[in-house]
């Protein structure tokens, strides 16, 4: 699949654009600078001369007044050694002329925060694309139109319309409030942005450019991204894939679970917002973690940022407290987690360091050693960290209130804070302390030493089970898409069929036929009982165009001459009727996504895929060891093990009939959707019974 | 089934106790009153002391020197007169003194503070059961032992280790910790306790009885729970359902979600019951929202304080920006609202209100509106909530935070907060705000005129989709328990056949056998294909012995020689092979919990129970109306409708059928488990097909 840009150019090819100039440009221009409080031309001038130490940064107005009491220029040409970034912030009328007057100027990077383009529709897309093409080919970039601004707070450029605290986060955004959201979420925990850009309608710079261009740079450590529109999805996947393979996470908040955020999406920016289980399925493949909510990205990023190393699920709990402790045994295992029962060495070390009453296999309790003596949590937390049988640790509770009962016991909390930290530090496992007083003294003193805080036990819980879970996940891997194969030009069952037994998947003996008697003899050579299928209808069974179980040549004349009278189809195919005794039937089909191309769906067959939706998907094409791990991951996955006295099936074979099925689809663009309904899997191998092709339009 | 308490009395009924002594005393007496700051007995005369403006404080001490610079007595008897309230902290080996102290001193309620009774063992609870028994003989009551004491704000009663925010809410607890962290929660929301009851051992006062207490307080308008041990099960259920009917709402947090409660269970229905899921089974029962966390808990009471008329599931979402739309609009889906698209109506009323750009279809999105006119805000709640297609309104993402642009803004966001919280009142629809300024003034001002307001969107949308879950709710029910039957004396097949055909569930024709000749006659009797079942086995068909279709006499003479040959049971059950075609299969059980009584549970059977875990519980006796609603709530339950061109089963039958089975396990308190598995339900009625039954031990 090659994915061409609305302008119609090609897209452009994986390797990183230049955005040296987007981030630490050597000089600002602000095109449409305003004295007026309620326009983004007064905002972002307002944060862009808090940065005018670092570089130069002109104002420029057409009427030429001053503004914010500084002297302007008329065009961006006028200002005196040249104009690195522009950001525009007029009218649309004026856009094009502005980004005439910004390359003029030699601008290398544009900010385009006018509004008026292609979310108004189909015009204003061909305006918008025909402006990223002239910007293009001026060896310019463009991050917009109707963005809502840029910064890094490691080049200090400020050019949005809030400042926004500094960090390790790169964030790339569709919407600006959800960025001042991130930005307050992080600051509470310490932290904050080293870039913030805001996508607006990516008529040049895409969240996959950005994502590429933040890899890059080393004061971005993690990236994150709300997005509702992701261009060309496989772009994305293979960017963020990078990332994730150099070492930045990369997490993603998006919408499209329901129906009415589509609505809302659609509104907003003209997005065509893709399903969320295609979104999931590339996230998937590009090891990139997808959250539900602002607080939950903030959540993960600051685990992320504090737990560097990963870890497994066997987490032990701390806590002063048996219902804390019983609590966060609940939610750990809630979150994935499993909170193992110590064995004798851990447990008779924790005995030792605590009152009889305290709880010592897992959870633990400290029951009520942290009021005797507070720094028993920095012993008890390096002796479970010292564990083997543990990979992560939990503290859960009343620790960071001690300090209220005075000044001696609350130096003596944030001491042990400090040690904690330390211990922390020292064994590298995940850690995540909950605490009912996160805001006082000793929870800062434990952020500030770089350990996880939560003000909810849940949210703790929460980033562990994901940090265990990343761990355990394949390295990131975006499937390529085949060289195209010389199209199909038909759509009817035979040549879904022919296509796949080109590539290994076996069907039953079967015979293309028309006439009874062609029919009757088919019957004949193939022996033993028959299905006669009608050729040309997509849903054959629905339309009575499918007889099962022909005893014999009489059936099938029988069923061909009602089949001529009711449907009168191009032709029929006489197939060998399959033994499903001790089978079972998986549904394997491919889907074209606009987005993010092919995508492959796996599940049990029948009511497993209507009634109960148990299915997987993935980006396509799709290996066989991938595809062993999607049947894995489907909750019936049991029955291909063999449940109730059936023998286990062939998954092996069943993984690699997904393999060529996927790989045919991804290798014809032409077609739209590519499905083996059922597949059937027995002890021996699989077998398609039946093939659905649609073609694109 | 009649629970006893552990000192072998009857259970009380549920009938109130009198607890005016317990959280309104004449006086109170602190016994075991101490100077040492690491002592309850300290922590409690501190508290106790700043109540002593409302009734006499007696500070009670062996050693007679002055605790906290107040004179004290060695003896409760010796506090002129006498002592209402006695709380007890000194050492385990002084409790049963102090007890005898404090009743002769006219005590009618005794909080246990001392630790080392039951929590320790069998010898510790026989201590503590002879001492309830002492005090409940004498007319009192006894909160704890090993509890943390007691609170009541409305009447200025302070008998805890900390003080706590005073408000609506009564919390009945079994931690300490949980209570401090629920007040500091409340606290932030503006809202407190009006009475905390820590339960301790629960060796006299249980949970229901603060329930009951409660709900007859003036000052508790919504009732919340910590609790891990229920002891009566259904002395708590109807408690509770009691507090729901009078419009107290009643919130459990619990744990032992992780805990794999199998306890020995040998029929699949015992081994699928968890704790957690009779507990569900019993909050339904009893109309009980049940929470997994601290803050959930706090959410929740603060919006059903806050909306107290409930609601439906179409919400109308607000939104000052396309991503926080769209974000509010798929969480608010998530939690199983819906979010409609609005009619022409009120979509070119809301278009009038706000610029071109906005969402008006919702969600809706102003785009802008509010920072243009603030007022906007008001004027468009006000229309969502007039709409009739509008059940309840989520907004979401900036206001609260114009404020921050100047003192003009910010009293116009204040005033635009009162304008909402007008509208609110006025339309009484529930609402809750998500604002990322949660602690400023203009959401401070909601909160404080009685709006719902939330620093995470998921947050305001999980509250509404419980408020709107509540409102489907039925009225509170919990099922009373008949009057024992004749006991079962066997535990084999026809036992329980027949205990079941005799309350009507139909079963094939059968005969009870011994020989293989009467076997034969029996088939020969019953006509057409049959079923041999051996009797005597728990699991007949893993052990071999059941042999299905046997098409006549020979047939059946060898699979009777056959099991005789290998499994020697006592006995045949000859039974005719029912015709399956058009069926559903379903699993109907019921398993005594010691504490809840009996449970009832229905699936579908096969794959469905054992691999998908798709099965619903209830109380039993569940009524046949009850026994539909729990089909229709699995996840399977399309297939009894008809799907994929099978005809609909008679589920009316089957919900009868679940009545009759779970009406004999009720009416059979000597019977641990009864499972019908398969129940096969066919188009024109139902029929057992196998069952189980286990005796008590």
């Amino acid at each position: 699949m090659t994915l061409t840009l609305p302008d119609g150019t090609a897209a452009p090819a994986d390797a990183a654009r230049d955005l040296s100039a987007l981030f630490d440009p050597a000089s600002v221009a602000v095109i449409g600078a305003s004295n007026d409080q309620t326009k983004y031309g007064n905002w972002i001038a307002v944060q862009a001369l808090r940065g005018d130490r670092r570089r130069p940064v002109h104002l420029v107005n057409r009427r030429g007044e001053p503004v914010l009491g500084r002297p302007v220029h008329r065009r961006a040409v006028d200002a005196p050694g040249g104009v690195d970034l522009a950001v525009i912030a007029v009218p649309a009328a004026g856009f094009a002329d502005a980004v005439d007057d910004a390359l003029a100027a030699g601008a290398r990077a544009i900010v385009g925060i006018t509004a008026g383009f292609a979310e108004l529709g189909e015009e204003g897309r061909q305006r918008e694309s025909a402006l990223a093409a002239r910007i293009r080919q001026a060896g310019a970039v463009l991050l917009g139109p109707n963005c809502l601004g840029v910064l890094d707070t490691t080049s200090g450029l400020r050019l949005a319309s809030n400042d926004m605290p500094a960090g390790p986060v790169g964030f790339i955004s569709q919407s600006g409030n959800m960025a001042l959201e991130l930005g307050r979420h992080l600051e509470r925990d310490g932290l904050g942005f080293s870039r913030f850009a805001s996508l607006g309608n990516q008529a040049d710079l895409t969240a996959a450019d950005l994502i590429h261009g933040y890899t890059a740079h080393d004061g971005t450590e993690l990236i994150a991204l709300y997005c509702e529109d992701f261009g060309d999805g496989r772009a994305f996947a293979r960017a963020a894939a990078d990332a994730v393979g150099a070492g930045k996470p990369v997490v993603l908040l998006t919408v499209g679970a329901g129906q009415a955020s589509m609505r809302g999406a659609r509104s907003h920016t003209g997005a065509l917002t893709s399903d969320l289980a295609v979104i999931d399925a590339a996230c998937r493949a590009a090891g990139v973690d997808r959250v539900a909510s602002v607080a939950e990205l903030a959540h993960l990023l600051g685990a992320l940022h504090r737990n560097r190393r990963g870890g497994g699920r066997r987490v032990a709990v701390i806590a002063d407290g048996g219902g804390h402790a019983s609590l966060a045994s609940d939610l750990a295992e809630a979150h994935g987690l499993v909170v193992p029962e110590f064995g004798a060495s851990l447990t008779s070390a924790l005995a030792a360091e605590l009152p009889p009453s305290a709880g010592t296999t897992n959870p633990v309790d400290l029951a009520g050693a942290g009021e005797q003596d507070i720094t028993s949590f920095g012993r008890v937390l390096d002796l479970a960290l010292s564990a083997d049988e543990v990979d992560a640790v939990l503290v859960t509770g009343y620790f960071g209130g001690y300090g209220g009962y005075g000044e001696a016991l609350a130096n003596a909390e944030r001491a042990t804070a400090r040690v904690m930290a330390e211990h922390v530090r020292a064994h590298g496992k995940p850690v995540a302390v909950h605490t009912m007083y996160a805001e006082r003294p000793a929870a800062t003193e434990l952020k500030d030493q770089g350990v996880c805080v939560f003000g909810a036990v849940e949210h703790a819980a929460g980033v562990l089970g994901r940090i265990a879970e990343r761990s355990e996940r394949p390295a990131p891997r975006v499937p390529a898409l085949p060289n195209p194969a010389a199209p199909a030009t038909a759509d009817d069952y035979w040549t879904a069929r022919e296509l796949l037994r080109n590539v290994g998947l076996p069907f039953p003996a079967a015979r293309l036929v028309h006439t009874e008697d062609e029919a009757a003899t088919a019957a004949r050579e193939i022996g033993g009982p028959v299905v006669l299928k009608a050729m040309g209808l997509l849903h054959k069974s629905d339309a009575g165009g499918v007889a099962l179980g022909l005893a014999d040549e009489t059936g099938v004349r029988a069923a061909h001459a009602d089949m001529t009278r009711r449907l009168a189809p191009p032709g029929y195919c006489v197939e060998a009727m399959a033994d499903t005794t001790d089978g079972v039937e998986l549904i394997v089909g491919v889907r074209r996504d606009p987005r993010f191309g092919p995508v492959a769906l796996v599940g049990l067959g029948g009511v497993f895929t209507e009634v109960l939706r148990d299915v997987r998907l993935a980006l396509a094409p799709v290996t066989a060891a991938e595809a062993e791990s999607l049947l894995a991951r489907l909750t019936a996955a049991p029955l291909l093990h063999g449940t109730r006295g059936r023998p286990a099936v062939d998954v092996a074979a069943a993984a690699r009939a997904v393999e060529a099925i996927t790989a045919v689809a991804a290798a014809h663009p032409e077609i739209d959707e590519l499905e083996v309904n059922p597949l059937l899997v027995t002890p021996e191998g699989c077998l398609g019974l039946d093939a659905r092709l649609v073609l694109g339009s």
